[in-house]
């Protein structure tokens, strides 16, 4: 049986839903329509779903057989898939932002993505005009394909760390571009080993025998006619990760490669004929590239965990394991206490991760036009921000992704689950662009600095982090059980908690400098603080945009509206339970009153079990993407684990070869021992 | 360049040592040696190295090409290396016990590894004197080939849920074996689709109509010599997982599969011929199979951990990124606060397991000769101890894997890292034997009973539980900052925590009930607390176990005693500062008191420094065992990262064929538009 048969033969067309799931769709008072376009956004809803419809019913995207291939087929197909996905690009025009909605609904490799994240973006970015005019057509219309190569063997995110050189030579008017060490091969980039024959790359550039900085050159790797890599370029393929293994990422070696003077992009800075540099406009805006590529992973963390929660939950109702009451025999795994202690926190943060996502790029649009005006003012706010909601998205997200894997039991471990697959793609936006610590860091430098010198920082009048410089409250307000409830006392406790944790952090460096110790040093006595801090001060804006988003919510159903508001409940207070030493251990939260948080979190995993079907069904995602046999909308998961292994190749034949070769001769060997 | 040539030429071979290993190995205080042989047990750590001596050299299990297998060759090698393994095992007339050992040196599949730990031995327990001398030598020797067949596609742990039927036919003297349903198909158990032709199935026993209760029948499932399925048998394979797909799992449909009487397994209950049940001797020495397994899962979460802990903690010093004082260069990133913060803990973690793995398998084996006489007074702490620890350790070990990996940054993502490897292996101790809750559940009734009942409960003197009925401190000891280093005065911490948990959950358990609420229904509404308190129970046990070995270290080193002193205190004030809330919010631990643990936390963490490396040398990890480009003992890590890279298949050719099936002709394709 094929893997298109499989597909049309039931993963399509269940005719039947499990009864439990349509009891309970019928009796959530939870509209699930009205809850995707909330938690979608309605036109960009509109465009995703109909970029899913370009798709869905394309063999080269129809891979209910992606968990039986071996890498070369994986990486094969990812190729021809994206062959294919440029002609539908094309064929229906498609803009540059609507291209990309396919990474949301499509969660399988493309191959050569780098090509449109980066290599493109990058010319378009820092090329000059006759560079762009030169570049980008043959670029955009992929008559080449391009990497982006700034990591290296022995160096990651700290850019002045990389090796690798590129030494102006005047004579001929060319650079010359060298990886002296094995340290220094650029190594990670993103097709960058057997798929393409251009790369944009970082380099330290020398002239004149000064060390200026790093500056992006592009250079051609391959010949294109025969692919054949240039005289000094030595790329290859770093070998097998734990998922993308579609999207392969390379290395590259160059020794002495020399190219055109006109290849250093020099929007920016400029090498002329004589050795000078010369720079033009502000460089500042090319930090708009790491933030836009942040608030994409935030909203990339967003996705995927929503949709390890939908199978979570959907295969939580589905599955009956064990009793309650022995009389009413086996229940539904999702009315057990703990099963909906691991979930419901996780159901609320992806409605919550939804909502900062949305917040942030709005945040990003509205700076990048303000910087169109000259306007730079909101851009450390931004920075500071989408650093923080990177590293805390993705490690939340990627440790929601585990918690939904476990809490499926063993089914949970097979890849048509679909649960390692998401979690393996998690594990990524966890770990490119920096790992939490160091961008934690960023995050908390910047609170630190406002705290120390808020005239320097010249905060807006809007801006979030003015809180910082409000009176601190010693004591939080409720005064009853039902006042945990109250939005204003909740995002009350989480300011709190990120005012005294960045005075601590602030406090702590100052301290170890007063006793002597350098700046530096004293900074990294703190590191634990101050990760600390940044941690707490991205959390309150979480909560806070959840109840802001919630108050805009005037004209949705009383049903929908009820179930956010206990959702945005239940994720703060389960965040206080959670770390309930930060908002108790200077006395703000009294022993009572975290009780009462204790008691209200109870009560809300039951008042929200009847609608957590719904609200996963909210996420809108479809049989397609989600790509799990237990998280289907039919709820039939053992009809389909059992489907799912007719796919599988030792399974095709009733008497395996292994026998023959191996398993009869080495019985018969024994008996006769 | 092959895996063999590969294996030979640099893996092995390591001419240089890493210059900062060399420096930080000289100045360390720790003897590594010595450590081994604590950590590991000296005649264990003996059969260990002898038993991977026996495969080291052996091409089957020097295998440095496993991350680029598909997983044809993963399921084919592991056939073959298992046949293999046997015939080394017979050559060197190898006990069972120390031809289990392999699982700890070598971490790749065997292929039928469920036939050597629960089809021989479950007809060692099960089967009647009869049985035995049919069936022991057949299965001991390999003739046939069993597997154990006990969960079902819809049902897990919960036994009584079973569905597959085995009925008793009085008139042909035959049990008939039925899978009436989609969902009482057997479902994961190893080996069962299509290595094996034997099978142990768990099914509920029918007799004159009366349902009696789950049983072990032993099923031919395929011929011998053709290795067709028998009539009525339909196995299979149930498709690829996160990890372990060289240990194939299948699944079996039974369609009224007649066995003969005999092949019921009867040590314990027959069925006669007139249809009669007559029960043997005691069963419930039948729970010590489950026991032993547990004590090896908890032995296995040590042994990854520790693995994954040198892994990352080599890399770390090995890795230079970033500046501290900028003027000093880059930095060896274990040298951040915030890296030490992630892995010192882990480290600590490590040595505890190994200890507590070492206690738990003491008890076992005193417990079980014990109930050689008679005797089954320690059966229940062992089996309360045995989950939590189970449940403790497996969640610990799979999170901290996933640490260790996010601490490599990028580089962890590879699967040359052998991270990826480690936390899939993990993760499935984490998920066998029951999920975290439902067994921390199963501690927690008997913790809740021994309150409820100590008299019932009849501790002996020297029960562990015992501390649960002494009077509860009210308030922590420490005085001054130094005092909350004093052992008594931590594990006292750790006492009145779990002491007062346990509290907790009965109360609430019995307000439930006196609120009107059915016992289930109030012990499901505090399942959470349960949890919680059986957690803090195993916790306790961790900590009284770390500090107690140390005691017993009178002939160590100075160096290693004090190493081991500061990690048994690392590991009990990390957790005071992870669960603050635990210690105080009654009260205990007072605010001042709590700083100091962050004080002494901080301290700790920089008198480990010096000694972290030669702390994970201590581990006796060898490169053969640890399979990590990243943590080989020379700290060579770029080097052995490119060289890995040789392996991969993609760059076997300078051009690969998909440039000229579908990349060529693509780009040409865009020109020509």
């Amino acid at each position: 049986m094929s893997a298109r048969q499989l597909a049309g033969s039931s993963f399509k067309e269940s005719s039947s839903i499990n009864p439990d799931f349509v009891k309970e769709r019928t009796a959530s008072s939870c509209d699930a329509k009205e809850l995707a376009i909330i938690v979608g956004e309605e036109t960009l809803h509109q465009r995703r779903k109909f970029v899913e419809s370009l798709i869905k019913d394309n063999p080269h995207f129809n891979d209910w057989d992606r968990y039986h291939q071996d890498h070369t087929q994986i990486f094969e197909a990812a190729i021809r898939r994206h062959c294919e996905w440029v002609k539908i690009k094309q064929q229906n025009n498609l803009s540059v932002e609507e291209g990309n909605l396919i990474y949301s609904v499509f969660l399988n490799d493309l191959s050569f993505g780098i090509h449109d994240a980066m290599f493109v973006p990058t010319i378009r970015r820092l090329a000059n005009d006759q560079q762009r005019s030169k570049w980008l057509p043959l670029a955009e219309n992929y008559e080449i394909l391009g990497s982006y190569a700034q990591t290296e063997l022995g160096h990651g995110t700290y850019l002045n760390g990389l090796e690798t050189t590129a030494t102006f030579d005047q004579e001929t008017q060319e650079f010359v571009l060298n990886t002296p060490t094995i340290s220094s091969m650029k190594w990670w980039p993103g097709s960058l080993g057997v798929v393409v024959n251009h790369a944009v790359v970082l380099a330290q550039l020398i002239v004149n025998g000064q060390r200026i900085g790093p500056q992006a050159f592009l250079v051609q790797i391959r010949d294109r006619e025969t692919h054949q890599p240039l005289p000094g370029c030595h790329p290859g393929d770093i070998g097998p990760k734990w998922g993308f293994n579609g999207a392969t990422n390379g290395y590259l070696r160059l020794d002495h490669v020399r190219i055109p003077r006109d290849q250093m992009l020099s929007k920016y800075l400029e090498v002329t004929s004589s050795g000078q540099l010369v720079s033009h406009g502000n460089p500042k805006v090319t930090y708009g590239t790491m933030i836009e590529m942040r608030c994409n992973l935030v909203a990339d963390s967003a996705n995927l965990l929503n949709k390890a929660v939908t199978i979570a939950i959907r295969y939580s109702v589905a599955r009956r394991q064990g009793t309650i009451d022995a009389s009413q025999g086996e229940v539904q795994i999702l009315d057990y206490q703990s099963q909906q202690d691991k979930l419901f926190p996780l159901l609320a943060t992806s409605y919550c991760f939804s909502f900062v996502a949305q917040s942030l790029m709005q945040m990003y649009k509205s700076s990048e036009s303000a910087i169109q005006q000259g306007d730079f003012s909101k851009l450390p706010e931004l920075h500071a921000l989408s650093c923080g909601l990177k590293a805390l998205l993705g490690d939340v997200m990627s440790k929601g992704c585990n918690t939904c894997r476990f809490s499926c039991g063993g089914h949970g471990y097979m890849l048509a689950s679909g649960l390692p697959w998401l979690y393996e793609r998690g594990s990524v936006i966890n770990t490119v662009e920096g790992e939490k610590s160091p961008i934690f860091l960023q995050t908390a430098r910047s609170l630190v600095k406002i705290l120390g010198n808020p005239q320097a920082a010249n905060l807006s009048e809007g801006a979030f982090t003015q809180y910082l410089l409000r009176p601190v409250t010693l004591k939080w307000q409720p005064r009853v059980r039902g006042q945990v409830r109250n939005p204003d006392n909740v995002t009350g406790a989480f300011r709190h908690r990120a005012q005294r944790l960045v005075m601590r952090a602030a406090d702590r460096v100052a301290t170890l400098m007063k006793e002597g110790h350098s700046q530096a040093r004293s900074w990294n006595e703190s590191q634990v603080f101050l990760v600390q801090c940044a941690q707490a001060h991205v959390e309150l804006y979480c909560v806070e945009v959840f109840f802001d988003k919630l108050s805009t919510l005037h004209d949705a159903s009383k049903g929908n509206r009820e179930a956010l508001h206990r959702l945005a409940l239940l994720f703060a207070l389960h965040m206080i339970r959670t770390d309930t030493g930060d908002f108790s251990e200077d006395g703000f939260a009294s022993r009572e009153q975290l009780s009462w948080v204790n008691d209200e979190y109870f009560s809300l995993l039951k008042e929200l079990r009847p609608d957590a079907l719904s609200l996963v069904d909210g996420f809108d995602n479809s049989d397609f993407t989600l790509h799990s046999v237990l998280g289907c909308f039919d709820g039939n998961v053992y009809q389909r684990l059992y489907e799912s292994t007719k796919l599988e190749p030792k399974n095709q034949k009733v008497v395996p070869d292994v026998f023959h070769k191996y398993l009869g001769p080495f019985m018969k060997g024994q008996s006769k021992l």
